[in-house]
């Protein structure tokens, strides 16, 4: 099986133009196939508040109401993703933006909640794995943002760890895939206040230990979990880490791997 | 050759939530292959001014400025694109959307004029055709927004007309194109007060006749400068007519039909 690189971009990057144009370079040297999956970063709230769209945030995670996905669809699928489509060519990277819908690459069916109406927030239900793996067959790099459909002609805001973990368990049994998480930070952190203290190799054992301790912060707990149902699934290697490090991440010389043993 | 329909919906349609659900029912029923090329709609002007992007506009076309090339990209590529293709998925039209650096389909360069400096307005280069056909070859319907970008990074508002004139001519070499260039009017009229003055067949003499006599509109003479320079190049037919009368547009028994004899 010929190797996938699968690697998640966070919206903090995004919002740094310096940052992301760094990224996105680094990320067009990586040799073979490879997907780049996007966050929303900071402009999609300033958008709101510009438009007079009221923000509403339940334990971490944005209330997508009709005009707040509107906002959502504009600058994530629109916006952000173009300008990064446009960048990844002008590197001699063959981009392609993708949302869900395009090529009904990721479907999803909108959240129901005992008692919080996330509004049209999507949980993915498939990746449509054979046009996608076409695309990869033909040297081009999909670039995926966080928003997928329902197919009955409904988007769906879908957070971006999830749709490049959903797209590294669908795509684990066409290729040899490696999953990373890139961020602003250098991988999981034993302390939260020390980016030195990255924790090289986590695993189930550890990863129970250092949760009982609460020494893993609440950000972190969803990617994990994202990353050990990956590697259950299939997936090849997951790796938690800065996105100034993708060379030496994708080398596996930086940042948390995360193993399943 | 197989048969390849390029239709062109225009903005008017596109600000009319029914007339616009309607038309891509009508489209996605098309039989083989088919591209949709959209344009703008006034949803980017109001965000515009929501915005406080002041718009200017020189001869009837936008100045695009960086702030305002944003607001194109998020409307035009962004919100308005990803609607339609989640509306044509809900109708099993597999529909895929694009803007020119998607792929790298459409390379454009930024307009140079003697007097008017457009700002970021592209004119067309060249369409990548084998991209497209292999596309096309998986039944999957490709959705053009009307932004284009130069290969350097920088994304360029283009005109949808355009777009929709240069894949015609692009891939007329691999398929027999008919071009539809759909709006809210019959066709090619002869009294523009008059809906029902249809020119049925349009030719060169016929419209340089009309021309002269300045009963063709100014909105309407770039649309058949391009469509003569597409039947030059190689296009089947070129067809004008309303985008409720998709069918029969189709069919050859709406609109006005351009030839070049």
């Amino acid at each position: 099986m010929s190797k996938l690189y699968i690697i998640k971009i966070g919206g903090n990057i995004i919002d740094d133009e310096k940052l992301l144009s760094s990224f996105l370079k680094e990320f067009s040297l990586i040799k073979g196939k490879k997907i780049l999956v996007h966050g929303g970063g900071k402009l999609a709230t300033s958008i709101a508040e510009q438009l007079h769209i009221p923000q509403q945030v339940v334990e971490g995670r944005r209330i997508t109401d009709a005009e707040t996905l509107k906002v959502v669809t504009m600058v994530y699928a629109g916006y952000i993703n173009k300008n990064i489509v446009a960048q990844l060519q002008a590197s001699h990277c063959n981009a392609l933006g993708l949302s869900g819908a395009d090529g009904n690459t990721i479907s999803a069916h909108k959240r129901s909640h005992a008692t919080t109406d996330y509004g049209f927030v999507g949980d993915v239900d498939s990746i449509q794995t054979d046009f996608i793996s076409s695309l990869l067959e033909r040297n081009i790099t999909p670039v995926f943002s966080p928003v997928t459909h329902d197919q009955q002609g409904q988007l769906l805001n879908t957070n971006a760890d999830t749709i490049a973990q959903e797209l590294a368990k669908g795509l684990s049994s066409l290729f040899e895939v490696t999953l990373i998480y890139s961020f602003e930070k250098n991988g999981v952190l034993l302390d939260t206040g020390d980016n030195n203290s990255v924790i090289p190799v986590l695993n189930p054992a550890l990863y129970k230990k250092l949760k009982a301790e609460t020494k893993i912060y609440s950000g972190m707990l969803p990617k994990l979990e994202n990353a050990f149902t990956a590697l259950s699934a299939g997936v090849n290697k997951v790796i938690i880490g800065h996105a100034a490090n993708l060379k030496e991440l994708v080398a596996g010389n930086s940042g948390t791997m995360i193993i399943n043993e």
